[in-house]
């Protein structure tokens, strides 16, 4: 009967030291609490993705070092734990031009370590290449599927995508090999839904093959990705035996042979789905905006608060991330701003308890004005005047920034992203868009949430039921320039997540000259996207790094 | 006697159509010419890079339709060309999660057509997957490396990354099966030096395979990268028969067994490589610069001018690339400005014969101040109010853009990007920095390169001779805050290009102190840089897509 710890940690990028720290605490409480064996996720030293700092030779010494110092803690313990593993042959051998790759060839790796030795070293087999990742940029694949012995106990340890890779793949082999028991160590990201499809794979695997499933995930946030932790333990049979929390760091410990949790009752489980979904993404996105805030070195944040939905969503995201204290909303009304968007803003701001300013932008509009009074005297007021005030907000957010040492969290949904109903440099200004992978249909929905969680109306109501409205000209309506939301949202699934081409999502059923419009939009905005702040990722694909399309393009379909 | 056309044209990614017709128009001018093989670069038919439209099944489908429309105007002539083969099994098999995959398996692809005949498919063997390329997220590599009969002729044809892996490479491997001249298409960008190393490599596989080989490169700019042609045959003593232009398109027509270019005498070699450097990069700036805006449908730019040298020599560029009636200056003078430095700019503009327009920003300055009196009244003045003013031009370029179609470059060097001297939203504002992958001391010698090529001192002499400053204080001076540029640049390449270590760079003789300090800039300012402006590379290693590297991010070394 082994007795079994998930170390669901959540590390920092870069933080070799601190990781190595944290990691060692874990590995003490674990052995306090009788544990034989202590499982960490993979990458766990470095953090997840390093990135380019792969490429830097210190770097991964650095990490071997770390790995050392680990290995002396594991008196009495056995130790799974992903790290970089490098061997001293060039990455690509025989290529001329090889400035831009690693001097040393890397392995994603996990060592198994026990009682102050290193029993095994087994290779991540196979590397994602696709949306977010780019893992062939930096390793090779490791060639053999291994089996150790732990004890009496035969261990067989994959790496993330190689649970994933079925057939005959990687749990196969190590079965073949006479495992009783196979590890995987992970560092996968959330998108809404994962967590789910994560575990019914886990039990397929574990019950097509008879065999133990330990599944340990990291947690934390990491610049555009939320990792969702939710570790689990599956017997033999398929049934789930242990289970970390999603999003917070813990130590789940289990015995192989412990009794199965009792599974939902298959009624409730359509209910709890979409329930959990709505629950999940906000979860998510309240990780996302806590370790992006923290690991930065930051305290405060700033939000333009307009009286509209999105920056209402933003502040209550950031208020239950981060504490009322740590959040200041500002009104800058011009001479467009209706009444009742300040006052909106000014109730959120109560009912949140965040700091709330207001700072009128009339005196800059009119010194633009006036400055480009000769320039523009022979032209209409068009999106040129509308842009000019977004990004005087812009710098005057920037400036309360530069001045106190707070990051500007943007407010824009991914529907206006996609489009590119937004300003660059204006409200597109920040060091983090909480919501860009938001759809704005999905924002209601965050809203509603947070509202039955609080159990009032801590976003108003006024400011949920009005038309949305970029108030940058009088009288202006989203409506105006966009189709409706519930019309655009699945337009924009469909093209960006889906890669459907203009015929397809016409014979959806949409109206050909709005789904023309909006693919134009899409792809003609994209030069604002590469310049925004990173959002955080709860889709199965947010703009950002898994989503790479060239600015010049005249593809049109 | 074969003649073969190298046809080393510059197509626009997407635009399947558009480089179509054009591919046409090359077979036909070749066929006029008597020519018996014309030879085009890597993935002509879709433009390079085509990125994340390769998972659209609508765009791999166009660009099949259009290989079979250039197979039907193939009369009389063959024609190798670069295409996206696919089969029609999935990417990858038994991956559970497969939103993010290619629905197809995608090949790099090469297709020999004869007299409206298919005569082969050479697949990519050797997928680059560093620096900016990522083909391995797209593509599968080939398996065969292959030899057809082209009448009597045994052809091998190999991609770009193929004819670079020496050993026992697809170019060994189609010699061993008979192949009598190598044809590699390409699509290779540009760095400062590598056609030379191209060439190099070319003539040492040639020589060493005794086989003519038959290279053609793209050209063009796309987005940040520069295709700078020089496509070249050689026979199979390794001696240079045709070469193309660097930079332009063009048809290179020659017999593979025609006469040697005459080589230079080695004793001018070593002073042509330090002139050509920076001629190239000259050129490949003006290429970068031209085909961005074109491509994307723009006429004129718009440049803030301060006075100083990088705005100076990004005008130079921009009015050599698209023509002085195509440029606009902008001075925009704050109370802070010194007369000298609008002096520079106006006579910087009249002998550059560019448009020159003068908007003082000390309105909106004061109306700035003013707004903000109450929220600053207890602090000093300090970056912030640097800042107000940077992001007052940055808003009023960008207003002169919405307002008139102008794009805006922005002007920043790769010196300043890298320490973060420079302002998000200010300075950093515009669709292309042209110049953010030269390095400050590089700035002074394309600027005297610049005056040298016109004759004339047409950057003035005081903008060369003063001392950098971004002038957003009073007597402010670049080395107020940085380490002068001669020791700055090197550090940076140090740390950026060869991603040494602190202590290595330390070990090479800078001051500990400095080079500490340094490092720490250019760590904590990666999110400005990945929210500023795509940039033209000219280095093997520039910031942008080729360098990856996480925001939150704690390694110090």
């Amino acid at each position: 009967m082994v007795r079994i710890a998930l170390a669901q940690v959540n590390p920092t990028v870069g933080d070799i030291d601190g990781n190595t720290a944290k990691i060692i605490e874990y590995i003490k409480e674990a052995r306090d609490k009788g544990v034989d064996l202590v499982v960490f996720p993979e990458l766990v030293i470095t953090g997840y993705p390093p990135k380019d700092l792969l490429l830097k030779p210190s770097f991964i010494d650095a990490n071997r070092r770390a790995l050392a110092r680990i290995m002396c803690e594991t008196a009495d313990i056995a130790v799974i734990i992903g790290f970089v593993d490098h061997s001293n042959a060039p990455f690509v051998s025989n290529v001329y031009d090889i400035s831009a790759l690693p001097k040393r060839t890397l392995y994603n790796s996990a060592a198994l370590l026990h009682d102050g030795r290193l029993i095994g070293i087994q290779h991540k087999m196979h590397l994602p290449n696709y949306d977010v990742f780019d893992e062939k940029r930096y390793f090779k694949p490791g060639t053999e599927n291994r089996v150790f012995n732990l004890g009496k106990l035969k261990l067989g340890i994959n790496i993330r995508e190689d649970i994933w890779v079925g057939g005959h793949g990687p749990t196969e082999k190590q079965v073949e090999l006479g495992a009783e028991l196979i590890v995987n160590i992970s560092a996968s990201p959330f998108y809404a839904g994962k967590s789910r499809l994560r575990r019914e794979l886990i039990a397929m695997r574990a019950q097509a093959n008879k065999v133990p499933i330990a599944y340990v995930n990291l947690v934390g946030g990491q610049d555009e990705l939320v990792f969702d932790g939710r570790s689990c333990v599956f017997d033999a049979r398929g049934a789930l035996i242990a289970e970390g929390e999603q999003f917070e760091e813990c130590l789940v410990i289990s015995t192989i042979d412990g009794a199965p949790i009792a599974p939902p009752d298959e009624a409730d489980r359509a209910e709890m789905r979409k329930n959990e979904e709505i629950e999940e993404i906000f979860n998510a996105l309240l990780l996302g905006i806590r370790d992006y805030v923290r690991k930065n070195g930051f305290t405060k944040v700033v939000i333009g608060l307009s009286g509209g939905i999105d920056s209402a969503l933003t502040a209550a995201l950031a208020t239950e991330a981060l504490g009322a204290h740590n959040v200041v909303g500002v009104a800058m009304p011009s001479a467009i701003t209706s009444s009742s968007s300040i006052e909106d803003a000014k109730r959120l701001a109560a009912n949140l308890g965040i700091e709330f300013k207001v700072i009128p932008i009339v005196e800059a509009v009119d010194a633009y004005t006036r400055m480009l009074s000769e320039e523009f005297k022979d032209t209409a007021p068009d999106v040129t005047e509308e842009n000019i005030q977004a990004r005087i907000r812009g710098n005057i957010l920037m400036a309360l920034s530069n001045k106190f040492g707070y990051l500007v969290l943007s407010t824009g949904n991914k529907s206006e992203l996609a489009v590119g109903y937004c300003t660059l440099y204006g409200d597109m200004s920040g060091g983090l868009a909480a919501i860009s992978d938001v759809p704005k249909t999905m924002v209601y929905k965050l809203a509603a949430y947070y509202n039955k969680l609080k159990g009032a109306e801590v976003i108003p109501h006024s400011i949920i039921t009005k038309a949305p409205s970029a108030e940058l000209r009088a009288g202006q309506k989203d409506t105006d320039s966009l189709p409706p939301y519930e019309v655009l949202d699945p337009i924009l699934h469909a093209y960006i997540e889906e890669n459907r081409s203009k015929e397809e999502i016409i014979a959806m059923g949409f109206d050909a000259e709005v789904v023309s419009e909006v693919i134009w939009k899409v792809d003609h905005n994209e030069y604002k996207r590469q310049q925004a702040p990173i959002g955080i990722k709860i889709t199965p694909k947010a703009f950002g790094t898994g989503r790479r399309m060239p600015i010049t393009n005249r593809y049109n379909g």
